[in-house]
C-alpha cells in the first residue's frame, strides 16, 4: 500500500499518459512497472523524474550493465528495497550473471566496511590523491 | 591529524610490516596510502583488511576498473572524502575517463533521487520483480 | 511484529499512563499510535522522547504543516517507513495538499542528487557561503 | 581542491557558458556558485542537473523559502557540506530567521532521533496510516 | 566556521549562561566545549539538548564507558567528525583503551559490510528472531 | 523471498558445507540462520565473511555482549532490519536486559540527534579534541 495509488492505464492524465507511452517506447515493452505507476499521480514530477531517467541511462561512455550495477549499489548503500529489487532485474536482464553479481555485493560490502574505518579514523588525504593544485 | 598516527616505516611492528611487504608486492609499488598507515596501530585489523581487500579487489567476474567505479559510487553514497579520493585515483589509474567519471556520478545522482522517491511513496515491489517462489 | 510489544493500555505501567495522558490532552485525540505503545516499555524513554517531541512540534517561528513536511522529508533520507507513514499523515491532518506533497519529494529527491554531486566531486565552498570570519 | 577544476567564466564550453547565462537570468544575479562551475566539466551533466533543479526550486504550491528549508533538512541528512552551507545561504536570502532556522534545527535532529528508534523497535505502521486499501 | 558563532561566556544570554553553569556542575570542569557554544545562540535548543543527554548519559543500566562507545559507533555510521572526535575522546577519558578502540573500529567495519549484505540480498528474517507472537 | 535462495543443507556445495560445520563448531549450534543460507550462493563471500565475522567477534578487549549492541546500534544506524533482529537476539542471548537495550536505544537516537546537530551547524572540532601534532 503505496502513499499516493498504483494507478492503471485507465486511470492516466493524458500527460501521464504521454509519459508512459514514451517509456514504451524506448524500453521495447508493454510492462511499466509500479514505481512510474505511483508517480502518475504527479504528472510533472513523473515526466521530469522520466525524462532525467532516460538520459542517464543511455547508453554512453559507460556500459549499460555496469550502469545498473552502479544503480544497485547506491540503492544497497541508500537502504532502498523496490530499487534494489528493480534494478537487480534490470542488471540480469542486460546480462549480469550471478558470479558477478556476488562480487558486486562483495565491493559494496568492503566499501562500507572500509568507508567506517576511514570516517572513524579521520584518515587524512594523501597528497597524492589531491589534484595539482597548479592546474585547478 | 587522525585519531591514530600515521606511521611511518620505521614505527611499524613486525605484524605491520609484513602486511605492508605484502601490499607492495601485490600493488607493485612502493607507495603505500595513509589508510594503511593509520590502521597499522592495530596489526590484527590492518591484516584481516587488507586480505578481504586483495581478495574482493582481484580480477574475476568483474573487470578492475568496474569494481574501483562500484567503490567509488559507495563511497560516495556513504558520504567518505577519503575513500572518494583514494578510489576516484585508483579508478584513473585503471583506465576510467572523465566522460565515464561523469557518467557515473550522473548515476549515482540519479539513484540517489529516486531512491528517496520510491522510499518516501513507499512503491510495492512489482511481482516480476520477486524471485519465482517455487525455485526459492 | 515490534522488538518490543504494542502495549494496551491495561497494561502500562503508572508512568506511562500518564505519557499518554498527556498526549491525549496535547494532541485532543485518544487515539495513542504504536510508535509510543512500544516506547512505553520504558518508561523513562518515552516520558523523554514525548517531553521533547512536545516541545520542538509546538507552534512557534515555523508553522506547524512546514515542521511536519520537514519531519517527513527527514524520515524519508533516513529511510524510516513507520516516520514517513505517520508524519505524512500528520502532515495531511495540517493541511498539506497533494500538490505539495509531489513538491516536497520533488525537493527531498532533488536535494539528495546534488547533495551526491557536490560530495562525489568535492566542490569547495564558496567565500560568499561562509560566515564573516570578523563577527565569529 | 576538488575532484574537477572551479571553471572561471573564460574557461567554460559554449554549452556551459549557456547554461550560465541561464542561471544567471533566472536567478537574477551574476554570482555563479562553484558547484556549478565544477559541474561545467560535463556540460551534459550541468545542463541536465540545473534544469531539474531549476523546475523544482520554481514557485508552486510550496513557498519557495519552505523549499530551501527543505533542502537545508535533507542536505543535513545526507551529511553534505556544500549543500548545508549553500541552501542555508539561500534560505536566509528568501526570509528565513535565525529563530526559523533554531526550530528546523531541532526537527531534523528530533526527527533523526524518532527515526532510529521506530526503525530499532521496528515498530509496526497503524492501520490509520495506511491507504484506504479501497481506494488504492 | 560554523554556522551560528562560538559563543564565549560574556556573550550568553542569562538562560544559555544557566546552562553552562549546570554543564559545569555536572561534568565537574570549566570546559564547555564548541557544541554547546555554537548552540547557545538558541537558548531553547541548548537546554533542551543538554537536558536530554544529561538524562541519556547518566549512569544506569550500562556503564558510562560503553554508552561512550555506541556514541562513537553512531557518529561514524551518521558520518559526523566533530562527534567522532569529541565522543572518542570522552570514551578515552572513561577508561577506552587503544585495542578497544581497535575492536569497536573493527565491529562498525563489519557491522556496515553484513548490514549491505543483507539488505543488497533481501535476506528473509528467520522465524527464530521474530518475537512470540502468542505473547506480542 | 532474497535475491538469492535460502539454501538448505542438502542443497549446499562441499566448500559451503564446509563453512556451514565451522559456524557450528565455534556457535556450539546446529542453528544455522538465513544471511549464512543466502550467502551460500557464493562459497567464496560466504567463507569470506564468516572468517572476517569469526575475527572481528571473538574474546578480546571488548565483552562479547558489547561487541553485540554495538553491532545491533549500527545496524539501527544503517537501517538493516534483518541485522537488527539478528544482533538484538544475540546480544540477549548474551545478557542484555531490556533496560541495557532501552538504554542503547536512548544513546543511539541521541546520537543520532547531535549528529545532525553539529553537522547542521557545522561545529568546528576543539582543539581539546584533536591529536597532540608533536606526536603524530
Amino acid at each position: 500500500m503505496s502513499i499516493w495509488p498504483v494507478l492503471k492505464d485507465e486511470e492516466l492524465s493524458p500527460r501521464a499518459a504521454a509519459v508512459f507511452a514514451d517509456i514504451k517506447a524506448v524500453r521495447k515493452t508493454d510492462f511499466i512497472n509500479n514505481f512510474w505507476r505511483v508517480l502518475a499521480s504527479d504528472p510533472a514530477l513523473l515526466a521530469r523524474t522520466w525524462d532525467s531517467l532516460k538520459q542517464v541511462m543511455a547508453p554512453g561512455a559507460l556500459d549499460p550493465q555496469v550502469k545498473e550495477m552502479l544503480y544497485v549499489a547506491v540503492s544497497i548503500a541508500n537502504g532502498c528495497e523496490y530499487c534494489i529489487r528493480s534494478h537487480t532485474a534490470a542488471a540480469r536482464a542486460k546480462g549480469m550473471s550471478e558470479a558477478q553479481l556476488g562480487e558486486l555485493l562483495a565491493v559494496v560490502g568492503m566499501a562500507s566496511e572500509t568507508n567506517r574505518l576511514a570516517t572513524g579514523l579521520q584518515v587524512p588525504v594523501d597528497e597524492a590523491f589531491l589534484p595539482d593544485p597548479k592546474t585547478d
